[in-house]
């Protein structure tokens, strides 16, 4: 399924999934609700989340299927979270007569509210350890049976945790601290999403791209939803709005989902994404980056087809950027090889545990040298079945895959996730024929330049066709821009599918032997052996901790799963100068050119003389977040919403890595502005009592 | 000046410039004329290069002065050099029912011959050691001060070199070792350049992109030319040119001018690179080069007013990632951390030595620090003031220059070069107002992206426009497109530099003040003290040779001076399979697929039946080759032309920092290819005729 990057949604997963434990220190950490480190808050902060402020932050917070975090704010139903993470959903219901995106949306009823197609809210309700049954199903497996076993009990686990009704119910197995622990995660599943209240994205996202991802921010990143369910507003736990926001050096919380962190890294994994992964994605970025934005500049049209992409785009090349910053600085690795060592020898100065864990980093080394050889052309052929393509390969694959028993299907297709795919290939997306040529064009044509003319799988995807030529008439003759097409050839299966004469579909069917005996090579080489020596790493490390006492200042690498983090409103030093922690309404108008990414919005414009200027706008703190954190809400220490996360600062980028409490900062917009905006600007007086009252 | 850069045309100088003595390995080395590897070559191959046979092959090469090398191949001024060497020729006589570029450029007579607009070809005559008045005039000075004295020293000797007839003579300084030894140049300089003969882009570039820096190829990447004085054709010395090529295993010799290597680069110089500069670089050329595949796409129109720029960039990629992949193999950097500690071990261990060369390596360190700091910046203005806006920029900063007295000027601007700059500004080059702008509002927004919208360069540049309006109105507004307008604002000196209203010098005079004290401060804080201290690194390496008796086998960095390498026509091995070294017509026949950019030109795929399909076409030489080397004749022992110089394999793009003979290859065009093309694909028999008779 096509996946939007932005700000701090989840990043797509480029990259084999690594997931470690951490220990923590000042501020560090992403919590999982049933550990959270309660010894290091008191003796920090004087402060102990108790188990009803636990109980009503869980169930009060939300993830956006699509990648973002949000949060229930009122009892009606109101939920908060990002501008950015209902960009899809405001684009899909534009017209030509309205362009919610640009102008904004804006509902006085609940009958104007409109529903967000395809989009899916999920509420965590339980948390459950599965690590035994997941142990016994795994034991003294390893590569393909290894794989085979682990999807095996993850399909049956999650199959008897959603009981036959997944209409209303999302299960997730959830793997902690790298199998050290597995945990089932059951989520209430909301399908009837409608937005009601978004503001401009002048506003949403003033100072554009060369803002993001710096600091002082003036932005209001917000949109406002509803979940419904019986054609009713639902009633859940919500967080009771703080019109006020933080003050300075406040303890604050986030409650969001991180989509990934990768801080026990072994050091050849992080040279490889060094050396090889990242500057060939950031290559394949830029490069997409730079045919988007002469697209752009086509028309008015074209701009704004390739709006949502370009600044997709942007984010991931900073956020890939970032990354590869803090990579090349050189200390992290020189530091991991240290530790990767230390822990060997650890090790290996017992035989128990010389059997227990063995030589994971000569596993991982070997299958890092593997990886270097598959990448490029992976990536490569990896960004031709992206976005739309995505959809068609999908419906080849899934046709395939539904042959098999559920526990030998690739991941993504197990029969728990049908629903899923199915939801989205009916998902009415826009679509528009000359990004889509161009878009896979491009994609063809780096195919071509990466793998080599004479490469067998470039041979069987261009054959003797130009890359130009090929993708306009693949685009020019599909039918699977029809959600109906599409859904009619999911649900005629594998014979519709060899019947298929829709030149999409005849192309993935020509690619997909080709295409899947690459992902099965590194999945079964690559990825693999990679999950298996790092759970041994991690277990060792583990072990380790607990030998010696800490086991409580570890925590979980990022999975994408309700998380909280802890930390201060804060500014930082930047290049010498510091940068304090909140901006206001006045440094917004003294930032704003008149000339676009630095235009304000007329209504803002407009409102200039009533606002009262002093007003908070954006603050950073020290949280610790990741991309997935989008939407988050950050909450003070009654547990009452402050603010609403939106960004990180450049040196949060190399948190998918590590946390530096020295210039690692969270930037979220404050109530404040929000409350005054709804009332001052918009004349939502309606919709900002519904915040301070909790009700319509 | 703007400087096309293509597969083996000398790279233009984004980074500063690094020039060391390397000690030659088997067939390594760009030797001087003066100085040739005589006592090896006589060991591997029993060949020695006797005074004539030199004489006669430095008076029968020539260097373009765009950035190319060349042969004389009659007796008749004919010249030959590649096809991408005479790019911006064809582009530039093509007219909208020709397009000699594409469909290739024949004449029957001299009178069809058309000159090449603001081509010039430059013939080595003489040259002169003048290490002695150099280290003179230097001496003792650092900084700020070692720069004015060495810009006056070059200043004084090569308007006495000159001596007063710029038409007819350039002068070049040029250091070789780094300053452990300095020469004078001088060359004949011939203005009046025509093309005769240009086969198709589609068989001197057949494969395209997808195949440059590859091997097989199978390329004519030919232009022959032909230079006039005083309207008829020189007379010079030549290449006699032998029809059957070269045998697998034959000693070869290339006689060109390689642009620039750095094997001597102190090892925080390398890690800079790899960590800062080409990441920075690679990004900027892949965003253009994503932006002008789009812009091709546009229309037919655009498609030919990118290819160039296309073309160039690709390659430019292509050549940084390669260098790149080298460095970040690891080896490189570390070997080089040791070479430097045992060098400075070696100047530590004798008070002598520790007063004739001091710290250099921690002068490199330190300059480096403050280069980290600077060069995006400079990076992302310099890529403003590129193509056509260098122009207006030489226009601004060389009215400032020619106010100083000669020997305190930036370089570039001594009077020695002054004709140069006016020969460059009067040329009539093609001007696409929608690529202009494109480009100019993608510098724009990339240097906003990368040094921050607060920054106060980028203030001053964009004031409160969005970069593509600015753009827009510049290039609408701007009559410097009228190589008359150009010259006029030239020859008005300063005074009509602050009178000009045209929108384009308004822009690069605000600009000015900060981007001449961006430059100097890299040039006084990081150039200077990086020259200095290479210096006395490279002087202490010969010193350290000469003590150890291998003064013999050291060669100099290439300067983009005439330089002949030898080697032998030898395949490789690339993946585990051999590479043979000849491909051949039935090969280029077989690699045909129809479809950009491996669709032959018709008269190719007419000639086939006529054609001997065994005929050699390109082959693969050890021969140490880098950018600059463009266009180069292959030599055989007895001094004729076998073969012509238009490519390295990839592994060669590691050339700028080391030579490594297991898999380094030159790429050339056979001359056997050459003359049965005349003959029968193209009936140019008079020319076949002129090549191998050495007349008309």
């Amino acid at each position: 399924m096509s996946q939007a990057r932005s700000s701090l949604l989840l990043s797509s997963a480029l990259l084999g999934a690594f997931a470690f434990a951490s220990t923590a220190h000042a501020d560090e950490g992403m919590w999982t609700f049933d550990h959270l480190p309660k010894a290091a808050l008191q003796k920090a902060y004087g402060f102990t989340p108790d188990a009803r402020w636990i109980q009503h932050v869980v169930q009060s917070s939300a993830r956006l299927a699509e990648g973002c975090s949000a949060s229930f704010v009122s009892g009606d139903g109101l939920v908060m979270t990002n501008h950015h993470c209902a960009n899809s959903c405001l684009a899909a219901l534009s017209d030509k007569d309205h362009d919610y995106f640009r102008d904004g949306f804006y509902t006085r009823d609940l009958a104007d509210e409109r529903q967000c197609p395809g989009m899916e809210l999920d509420r965590l309700d339980t948390m459950k350890d599965v690590s035994d049954p997941v142990a016994e199903a795994t034991r003294g497996k390893q590569g393909a049976a290894y794989s085979a076993a682990l999807q095996e009990v993850e399909s049956k686990l999650t199959k008897d945790c959603i009981g036959g009704d997944d209409e209303h119910w999302r299960c997730d197995m959830v793997p902690l601290y790298h199998g050290g622990q597995t945990a089932l995660y059951r989520y209430r599943r909301y399908k009837d999403v409608r937005v009601v209240m978004a503001p401009e994205q002048g506003i949403a996202f003033f100072g554009g791209d060369p803002d993001n991802f710096d600091y002082p921010r003036y932005d209001i990143d917000l949109s406002m939803l509803r979940v419904y369910e019986g054609g009713k507003p639902v009633r859940t736990p919500f967080l009771q709005f703080d019109p006020n926001g933080p003050k300075a050096d406040d303890l604050v919380f986030t409650s969001g989902n991180p989509g990934r962190t990768q801080r026990g890294l072994p050091a050849s994994a992080l040279a490889f994404q060094r050396d090889v992964a990242n500057p060939a994605i950031i290559s394949a970025l830029t490069l997409r980056e730079g045919m988007l934005w002469q697209y752009s500049r086509e028309s008015a049209e074209h701009e704004k087809q390739a709006e949502d992409a370009l600044f997709s785009i942007q984010n991931g090349i900073k956020s890939y950027s970032g990354t590869q910053a803090a990579l090349q600085s050189g200390d992290i690795v020189s530091r991991r090889v240290k530790e990767d060592t230390a822990l060997q020898a650890w090790i290996d100065a017992d035989p128990a545990r010389r059997a227990a864990y063995g030589q994971p980093f000569r596993t991982v080394d070997k299958a890092i040298a593997l990886e270097k050889d598959l990448f490029s052309r992976n990536l490569a052929i990896g960004m031709v079945f992206r976005g739309f393509l995505d959809n068609v390969m999908t419906l080849v694959e899934g046709a395939h895959e539904r042959q098999k028993p559920d526990a030998k299907r690739h991941a993504g297709y197990h029969d728990a996730q049908l629903g899923e795919i199915e939801t989205a290939l009916a998902a009415k997306e826009p679509f528009y024929p000359d990004l889509e040529t161009a878009s896979l064009a491009l994609s063809l044509t780096s195919l071509r330049q990466i793998a080599g003319a004479d490469d067998p799988l470039v041979r069987l995807t261009l054959g003797k066709e130009a890359p130009d030529a090929l993708a306009a008439s693949l685009i020019k003759g599909t039918k699977l821009s029809d959600p109906a097409a599409r859904l009619a050839l999911w649900k005629g299966g594998l014979q519709a599918i060899k019947a298929s004469t829709d030149p999409l579909v005849v192309f993935a069917r020509r690619i997909y032997p080709s295409y899947t005996a690459l992902h099965d090579k590194m999945r079964d080489e690559v990825s693999a052996p990679l999950h298996k020596a790092q759970g041994d790493i991690a277990r060792a490390r583990f072990a380790q901790a607990k030998a010696e006492g800490r086991l409580d200042a570890l925590y979980p690498d990022a999975t994408f799963s309700p998380r909280l983090s802890y930390g201060t409103v804060k500014g930082w030093r930047k290049n010498g100068v510091d940068v304090a922690p909140f901006t206001d309404f006045a440094g917004m108008y003294g930032h704003a050119t008149g000339a676009e990414p630095f235009a304000l919005p007329k209504r803002w414009l407009d409102a200039k003389t009533r606002l009262p200027l002093s007003t908070h706008l954006d603050f950073v703190s020290t949280n610790d977040i990741v991309g997935g954190n989008s939407g988050s809400p950050v909450l003070n220490r009654e547990g009452k919403a402050v603010g609403l996360i939106f960004d990180g600062n450049l040196p949060s980028l190399a948190g998918d890595l590590y946390y530096d409490i020295s210039n690692n900062r969270a930037v979220a917009t404050d109530t404040s502005a929000i409350i005054t905006a709804l009332k001052l600007v918009y004349n939502e007086e309606n919709l900002a009592n519904e915040l301070t009252n909790g009700h319509r």
